[in-house]
């Protein structure tokens, strides 16, 4: 009897045991093969999510034993990755959306995109912009964007209301905007903007001058200063168009655009070079040295035939590169990283004349922890590791277009779209589940985007 | 009374006048903007079908008044266009989706595409493959393709099972296949296979040649002077790669592989070729005056880092172009034609540096009446227009990445995807309906596709 009373206690210990190891978390997403980004991949794996942030990743078995979910995602036949980092857009341009592609680049800004926004582009746009955006990116796995426009603070208000993730840069140049009419005015709305989002856990304020050939030298300098001041990122256009590359070595006697933003001292750690098609062999030593972040667009280079980044110098430079969709209004026209990536290898390949340029692994990178690398966010985001936000994404591989899977990055980037992409998670909140975006009001931001192009094509004529 | 009895007549009169103007018809496709590729779009169009054909296309209204439905698929906020004709790809591939991506061309046939199909591919192969790519295919919007590979009886077959037209070339090679061990065992089953299919809605049978460099000059003649005895089209890879060109050039005393093409009178309008990447300007005008057409390939190029084709070039000259994805196997890795014509249009913005290179009209053009032109099949598909085989697909524009709608051409090309196809119909039959496709059974597809892998992976261990 005594014996048989003990063998019950034992039993009885050993469950309380077990149960006091395993640990209750929010949320834990599972079954999937988990591509880390920070290792192997592991067949079968999950990820535990809690308070925002992964608490840990192992096989599917291992967490189930040590975690017990309040919800539980179910990925079985999907791949779960770390969210797209889209290193370079102007999400309120979705607005303008195919307003006038296929034209000279001077063609289009000038008899199009300067006028319509002019005439159109104040807060509620740009708050509209922005919300149709966010249920496109959600829809298609991005829960990092990097944004340069005009009202950011709207923007990052409308970012934080839908859940993402995001470093929105107040556009900086020597002309009236639609929301400065001064530099100074400028200057002024950076500094409120700065302090107002301090500490935010998915905003980080940013300051954008537009470009090395649209801001002065002295702007450039006061930007800088700033930046400095305020610890702020600095989001800039560098060496997208040869014609750019001329203008600044006419006026430089000489030097390319980084090596003038190099030689005022403008260049760091915390600026984010988009575009980057023109940097010459010595530049992108200096950007190495100065650990300055590249967010390469190849489709926005494509379609505007800017000219093709040296992306695989780059990388075996040391500099970091994300991936960019760039605005969605003649230079793309969607948000749809997937695509990117895509694009990113094939016309590395391409331009190369080597298959072997860039795989489907480094483009998934560019796409995740390339861009967290380029914002200095790669100790919060862009792998899937615990103690990282909880920026997750499911990607369904169970469609004719993505079957049979021999591997699962080739998959995602070659066979995939953003399409693919059923759930989206940001900071461990689940903004869209089995293909249904919830946090922003998707019919809403349709009605507004077809009053606007109204709108919009009224003013132009 | 008399007076009222007559007015009374009159009325019956008219309601029977009008109700005989009405002729009953299988299916409308109604109320969304229709690209004929003939002429204008219409707003608010639709098109009528009956026994296979389209009857009529018009504004819906026009429409209404003339025809009755027995079934009606509403379009609103949709485009309505012509089915895709992806005119090169090789379906059963699809089985082999991803096997060896980012690898040396020669790497990549001879380690694995080789030994893989010298280890796998029988009947049943081909079958489950080409249901595979059935369903990705109907999901997309194609409704003609244009393949390559063996077994192409039963490629035919399940492609007539699925609802979808193609136009299928069996492989002839001098050296043993899959299916063929000799080539005169090639040149009966071509003789039996074309006279078999003769006469089909669906299914036109083809010789397909591989190359200049993989078939003999003595058995290229004999193919040529087959297929005028046949009345079947020729499919034929030319000029793909720098090494092809510049071993044709060793082999024959300094000709192009279409300069040595033409040489032995292998030219003629029943000509379709694949890539066509290293076309000399004299290739190109020998093309547009024997009516040679051309499968543009761009992903595939991209990815092969094959080289880029001048398609403008072709295009100025009179050449007929198509586009093609070419095969799922490391070449693209999907079937996607929206997909396809996106990069067409940015390869050749970069290409030539012009961003109006190729417009998003050009490039729908070439994966629709483009590609009909090449298979020959102009006067039957490509556009909406009465007369035509009603093949016709309604791609959904309600979606935040599609949205605003400057205009319809950009949306589909630049926002869109394969995935946004919402409605496929083929000969007048729904093969995809709301996003279901109806003629496959997908899941078995997919589970088979599973099986196959496993068995490939094991095969090449």
């Amino acid at each position: 009897m005594l014996r048989r009373l003990s063998f019950a206690c034992l039993l009885l210990l050993t469950a309380i045991s077990t149960a006091a190891a395993v640990r209750k978390v929010d949320l834990i997403v599972t079954g999937g093969t988990v591509i880390t980004m920070a290792g192997p991949n592991i067949d079968n794996g999950a990820v535990a999510i809690d308070k925002g942030d992964i608490v840990a990743v192992g096989t599917s078995s291992d967490i189930a034993k040590r975690f017990a979910g309040t919800d539980t995602i179910h990925a079985r036949g999907s791949a779960i990755l770390p969210g797209f980092v889209n290193a370079h857009t102007h999400v309120p341009m979705t607005l303008f959306r195919g307003i006038a592609d296929d034209r000279d680049l001077m063609d289009w800004l000038q008899h199009f995109i300067f006028p319509a926004e002019a005439k159109n582009v104040d807060r509620d746009f740009v708050r509209w912009g922005t919300r149709l955006a966010a249920a496109e990116m959600i829809a298609s796995g991005t829960t990092t964007f990097t944004d340069m426009y005009y009202f950011e603070s709207d923007i990052a208000a409308e970012a934080k209301k839908a859940g993402l993730r995001a470093v929105v840069g107040e556009t900086m140049i020597d002309f009236p905007v639609a929301d400065n009419k001064t530099w100074d005015a400028a200057v002024a709305y950076v500094r409120e903007f700065v302090t107002h989002w301090r500490g935010d856990r998915l905003i980080t304020a940013a300051l954008a001058p537009h470009s090395p050939y649209t801001v002065s030298r002295a702007h450039l300098e006061q930007v800088r200063a700033l930046a400095t001041e305020l610890h702020a990122p600095i989001l800039i256009h560098v060496a997208e168009t040869k014609n750019e590359a001329a203008q600044i070595k006419d006026n430089t006697s000489g030097l390319s655009p980084a090596a003038y933003l190099d030689s005022i001292g403008f260049l760091g750690h915390d600026v984010i070079a988009a575009h980057g098609v023109w940097l010459t062999p010595e530049d992108i030593q200096t950007f190495a040295k100065k650990r300055v972040g590249v967010a390469h667009c190849p489709e926005s280079n494509m379609m505007l035939a800017s000219g093709v980044a040296h992306v695989v110098d780059m990388r075996k430079a040391g500099v970091s590169v994300g991936l960019g969709t760039d605005g969605p209004a003649g230079s793309n026209n969607n948000l749809d990283m997937v695509e990117e990536a895509a694009s990113a290898a094939r016309l590395q390949k391409i331009t190369l004349g080597d298959p072997k340029a860039l795989s489907a692994r480094d483009v998934l990178e560019m796409a995740t922890i390339g861009g967290a690398k380029v914002l200095g966010m790669e100790d919060r985001i862009g792998t899937l590791e615990a103690g990282k936000r909880a920026d997750v994404i499911v990607i369904d591989l169970q469609q004719p277009k993505t079957q049979p899977v021999y591997a699962v990055e080739s998959a995602i980037v070659y066979a995939a779209s953003g399409n693919s992409v059923v759930t989206t998670i940001c900071d461990g909140k689940v903004l869209m589940r089995n293909r249904k975006v919830l946090t922003v009001d998707v019919a809403a931001a349709v009605a507004k985007a077809k009053e606007y192009r109204d709108r919009v094509v009224r003013s132009l004529k």
